[in-house]
């Protein structure tokens, strides 16, 4: 939305995303999407057969893609999950442009599950994402809110009805490296105060990203996935099933503990083209679920 | 190789292949492929624990690429093994073009470890198809040859100590259109001569891709992997996972009936624009892997 129409044409030729045509972009639902073909992650629950995770992607992701882009990656891929950054739906929008963005979202044929990470440093902050997720019609957002805002947050989030997943960023993140540093801090508040579990930051800090599953499996609300090259602070990056994080046994774990959320696939190595490694984790993910969730 | 270097240019930027240098693709060893990110299909034997099975491509899907752009992909997609089509290594080069087509291709870290496929009409094909073998050191080829040639197929077969294997296409394949077809002509010749399986073309005839593969377990040489739309001669290519192949029982059964011989993974639905599917095939197949050959 931010570029002009000329250099997102260029984009979409070059990336070969242009072959899929705009039309789910601008009104009508995404042909990709509506199509005979299935989607890995598409299965609702039946009978009491417990329903499929559902692949999805933080929008965070695309922060080098405009809107439209995103949607046509998206479409390509067959992820219809979204939870949206503010690169895609700023904060500052109004409520009526906030929904407008959400309806075109929906119209092409991707569900806006969520919105964030939205940061939070004053009252003020906590105030404003709740009411861009009353706008959007979030009834779950990410966060990374400063501590001294947690209480706060629990009353907001019980006032508006409103999840808060709180997201873990690793070795550097001093107040969440875990998911089990945000349960500590969380545990007491209202329900509705949850945790995202950053699976490729949980394992740079060594710790393993289905114990830390297992341990807050009552909080756990969203989740985003990647991979990365070593146990360490020094991890960086890589396409899933090409790191040290044992994700065949992550997914398990969730299916286990009975999580029913969105999986954020994430891929932030090579973010301004992104596609081929995005799509090669996706792959991955559908993959082991293909496996897992047979049993 | 045959597109003047500006275009390649043009293409490995618009890609965003360009950003992995072509360091690797003149002279020395790719990066990705000597870089410390394990490959998921890297297993070699050790003690009694089968070999995984490794991951390759069958050149033809890169008909609309050179011979630089398809090593460029393979590298990002760190997949080591390829069949190489005539596109890549023409059947009309003289031994020596064909010697340092070859060197080259395995100082960008690819593994050639076979040519094909290779239509043979004629005795004269078959002859030339040896030669090619020769030049290029292939202990394997894949092949669609007449069937009054097969005789003479076996003959040189021997002679030359190049195992072949006969590649089904499917509904339209008047001769070869599943494993099971191609081993009823070819049970009673030298056991040089056997199978490439094409999953998704068997897919297409209604045969179980999985059952295809017991039946012709002695003769299983060289394996194509796609899925496609149905079960019909309708049937069209989809990303692995999207379509209606079992790809997870497939590979389970090649684990058991012990193959341990490249998997092709093909992506035929954006020839021209090949990158994101493929990797998305990749992808998937790795992810079932990771799963099934953990038993």
């Amino acid at each position: 939305m931010n570029q002009p129409r000329q250099a997102r044409r260029r984009f979409l030729q070059a990336s070969g995303i242009g072959m899929l045509g705009l039309a789910g972009l601008t009104g009508t639902p995404g042909k990709l999407l509506s199509g005979a073909e299935p989607f890995a992650d598409s299965a609702s629950p039946t009978g009491s057969r417990p329903a499929s995770l559902k692949i999805g992607f933080p929008t965070y992701i695309f922060k080098h893609y405009d809107l439209d882009q995103m949607l046509a990656i998206m479409q390509r891929l067959a992820v219809k999950y979204a939870c949206l950054r503010s690169f895609h739906l700023p904060l500052e929008k109004k409520p009526d442009e906030i929904a407008a963005i959400i309806a075109k979202v929906k119209a092409a044929g991707i569900v806006p599950y969520a919105g964030g990470v939205i940061y939070m440093k004053s009252e003020a902050d906590v105030s404003r994402a709740m009411e861009y997720a009353k706008a959007a019609g979030f009834k779950l957002i990410t966060a990374s809110p400063a501590p001294h805002l947690l209480k706060l947050l629990s009353a907001k989030a019980r006032e508006y009805d409103v999840r808060v997943a709180i997201h873990n960023h690793g070795p550097e993140d001093r107040n969440y490296p875990t998911p089990n540093a945000v349960y500590e801090k969380i545990k007491d508040l209202d329900p509705r105060i949850g945790i995202c579990h950053d699976v490729g930051h949980t394992q740079r800090t060594g710790t393993d990203p289905s114990e830390a599953a297992v341990a807050c499996a009552d909080r756990l609300m969203d989740v985003h996935l990647k991979d990365v090259t070593s146990a360490t602070a020094n991890g960086h990056e890589a396409e899933c099933g090409r790191g040290v994080v044992d994700i065949p046994k992550f997914l398990r774990t969730l299916i286990r503990i009975g999580y029913t959320g969105v999986v954020g696939v994430e891929h932030e190595k090579d973010m301004r083209d992104i596609l081929p490694g995005l799509a090669e984790s996706v792959g991955y993910t559908r993959g082991v679920l293909a496996v897992v969730e047979r049993r």
